[in-house]
C-alpha cells in the first residue's frame, strides 16, 4: 500500500491543484493533502480556511485526508508512513526548484520518493499567487477555482 | 493495482535508468520496461541486446517485465492496462520535452498519467548518448553502467 | 501600414499555427505566411502541399498571402517591405532559439522587428514534428490540425 | 488602428525600455506607457517621478502617452481600447513569467494580445533593479540610462 | 599573477562552497573569499561569524584570504588588483542571474573576468538558504556543511 | 603554472570565440585551442582550415597553441598537463549541456577543472552554425567573424 503526501500552501486551492489531487488519488492508495502553515509572511487565508476549502472540494472521497503541516516534510512523511510526495509541475523553472527539494528530501529520508505530475496544459498559467493578485484587482477568476473558493475570494476582497 | 510503463531507448541502460526502475518498482505493483525499437537511425545495440541487458540487471525481480515497444506508447499502455508512464528527469530541458510528451499522451489516452521521478543528483550528468561517446573514445565508464553492460561496451568498441 | 511575415516549416500546419495567423492578422495590416522550402532533409509534405494546406484554411481572408520562402528571411522581408516577423512561442527553450534568430535578423536588417506571440496554453504541447510522429504511429491527431490536414495525414500514412 | 499598452514599473526607466518604446511606436498606431504604481514595497522613485522621466525621454513624439496604472491591466487595456500589450524579453526566465501573464490576460480579455519584443543583445543584462543596486553602491550607470535619469540617480544617492 | 575574488553571502558556508574555494585555489595564485555584509534583511549569522566559519575551514592555506565586502564588487576587485571573480554554478537558472552580473561587472570594469566553476553533481541541490530552512525545522544537515558549521547551526536553532 | 585547453569545432571561428581566447590568455599561463576533428557529418571547413583560421587570428601571441583534437578531451588534457578546460557560455541551454560535460570530464579526470567564461552580451546570438547558415544564404556576416574568415566564407559560398 502506498501512501502519498501532496504538500503545498494552497492559498487558495485552484482547479489545477484539485486536478493533481484527483490524479494522485487514482495512482496511490491513500493521499494526504498537507497544507503548510506558513506559506509567506501574510497568507490571504488562514491554514484552517485553506484546509476547509480543500475538504469542501473532496467531500466523500474516502482515501483522501487534508491536514496542516508545520515542520519538516521528510519527517512528516515518515510519521505518516508515506513513501511518496506528489508535486505538480507547470513550467521548467518549477522543475528546477522542485528537483532541489526532491533531492534534499531523499537525502533526509532515502525511502521518500517525490513523484511529479504534469499540470494540464490548459491551466498551466494558473497559480495561487496570480489568482490572489487578479482577484484583489477585481478580475474574474471564477473559471480558475472551485465555486466555494471563488465565493470566499469575493468576500475577502469586497471590503 | 497500478501497472506502470517505463519507456526508453536504453542504448545502453545506465545506472541512472536502473535506479529509476528500482524506485518505480517500489511505488507501483507492476513495472514494464518498454525498449523502443527505433531510438535513432543506428542504435549501438539492437533492441534485443538492449532488452537482454536490462533483464540481466533485474533477474529474479518478479513484478518487472522487459519488452520491446514498436508503436504508439499511448496505445501500448492501454493494451497492457497500464495507467502510469514513468520517466526520469535530470535537468530543466529534459522537463520541457517530457512535459510536451506527457500532455500529448493524456490527449491520446486521458486515463494515462505520466509520473516523473527526479534522477539522483550524483549521476545527473550520465546519459546513454554520453556513455556511448565516452566509451567509443576509450574513456572509462565502468562506474556509470552495470558490469555486464560495461563488458559489452568494451567488446563493441575493441574492434 | 505594417506588413508582417510569419515564417515556418508548417509540415504540416497545426491549429496552433492557425491561431497565430489569425491573431497576427488582427494586429497587422498585411500578413504573409512564408513556408520555408527546406525544413529538413525530408519533409513529409512538399512546399507546395504545405502552402496549399495553409491557403485552404484561410480562404477569403483578404489581407493574408501564403508563399514559399527559399533564401534569407531578412532579405525576403525587405523585398516585401515587411517590418515585422511574427513567431509563436510555446516554451522557454523555444525562446532561446528565437531570441538568437531575432537578434541576428536585426543585425542583418535593423528595421526588421521580430514580434513574438504566446501560444495558447491549451495546445502548447502541439508541434508539427510531434503531430507527424503520432500520426505516423496511428494516433488520433484530429483535434490538433484542421480537418483537411487530418485527411492528408491519414492519406499519407495509410499506405 | 492598433493601440498598444507597454506596462512596467520603470523604477527607473533604462535605455532598454526606451528602445522597446521606440520599436513599439514603429509597429503600432498609438502606444501608451503605463507605469504601475506599486512596483514593490518601496520604489526608489514615486510613480509621478517615473512618469516624468519617461515623458522627458519622448518629448514631441505624438503617438506616445505616459500614464500611471493602478488596477487590473486587462481592464485598463479595455478602457483604453487597446488590443495589444507590449513586453520586452531579455532571457528565458523572463519568458516563463511573461507567458503566464499573457495567458492570464487573454483569459481575462480574449481580444487582448501580448506582443513580445526581443531586447537588444547589447544591453540584455540591464534591469531597473540592477541599475538601482549599482547606482546605490556608487557604480557608473551613465551608459545604461538617459542623462536626465542618471542625474536623478546621482541626486538620489548623493545624500 | 592572478588574484581571484569569490564573493557570496555564505550564510552559512556549505561543503559546496568549500569545494569551489579549493578548486579556485588550484587555478589561481591568490583567492580572496569576500563575504557580502547584507545578504538579506536578516542573515542567520553576522558577517563576522560567516567570515570566522570560512576561515576555520581553511586554516593554514596560505594563498587564501577571507574578508567582508561592503560596496561595489567591481570596485572592490580593482582595489585588490583582482582580475577574476569566481562563481559556482549549480543549475541553469543560477546561470541566467550570474550571466547578467558578469556582464554588468565587465561593463563597470572591463578587465574583470567572471570565471564560473560547475558545482559537483553530488551536492547540486545544496544551498545556504535550503540548509538554513532544513536545520531550522530540525532536519539533519551534518553531511552538507563542515562539522564546526553544523555545531553552530545546532546551537542557533536549539533555543 | 596553469595550462588551459579551449576545445571546440570552430567551423568557422567567430569573433565571439576570439574574445574567449583573448580572455583565457589573460587568465592562464598557456592556452591550447583544440579543434575537434569531427564536429558533424560534414564540416564546412576541414580541421586543417579551421586550425589555420584561428592561427591567423593570433599570430605572434606566444602563449597560444592551436592544434587538432581527435579523441577523448579528458585524456588529451592530461597528455598536455592541462588542468583547465575553457568554455564560453552564451545562454542557459548552453549551460545545461556544458554542465553535463564538465561533470563527466571531472569524473574521468578529477584534477581537470572546467572554467566557464560569459560571452559578451553584444554578440551572444552569434554561433558558428548560424554564421554558416546566414553566409550560405548570402547574408552579410562581416561584422561577426575576422576579415580573413569572412573572405573564406565568401569564397566557399560563391561557387
Amino acid at each position: 500500500m502506498t501512501v502519498a503526501v501532496y504538500p503545498g500552501g494552497f492559498d487558495p486551492v485552484t482547479n489545477g491543484h484539485l486536478d493533481i489531487v484527483s490524479r494522485a488519488a487514482a495512482l496511490f492508495d491513500d493521499v494526504i493533502v498537507a497544507v503548510t502553515i506558513n506559506v509567506s509572511k501574510e497568507p490571504l487565508f488562514s491554514a484552517e480556511e485553506r484546509v476547509a476549502m480543500i475538504r469542501e472540494s473532496f467531500e466523500g472521497v474516502p482515501q483522501l485526508t487534508v491536514e496542516t503541516l508545520d515542520g519538516l516534510l521528510a519527517q512528516y512523511a515518515q510519521d505518516k508512513q508515506a513513501t511518496a510526495i506528489v508535486r505538480g509541475l507547470r513550467a521548467p523553472s518549477d522543475f528546477e526548484y522542485e528537483l532541489k527539494m526532491a533531492q534534499m528530501n531523499r537525502h533526509l529520508n532515502e525511502r521518500l520518493e517525490t513523484v511529479f505530475l504534469a499540470a494540464e496544459a490548459d491551466g498551466s498559467y494558473v497559480s495561487s499567487s496570480l489568482v490572489r493578485e487578479v482577484a484583489r484587482l477585481g478580475g474574474d477568476v471564477s473559471a480558475l477555482v472551485p465555486p466555494h473558493v471563488h465565493a470566499r475570494l469575493l468576500d475577502r476582497f469586497s471590503s
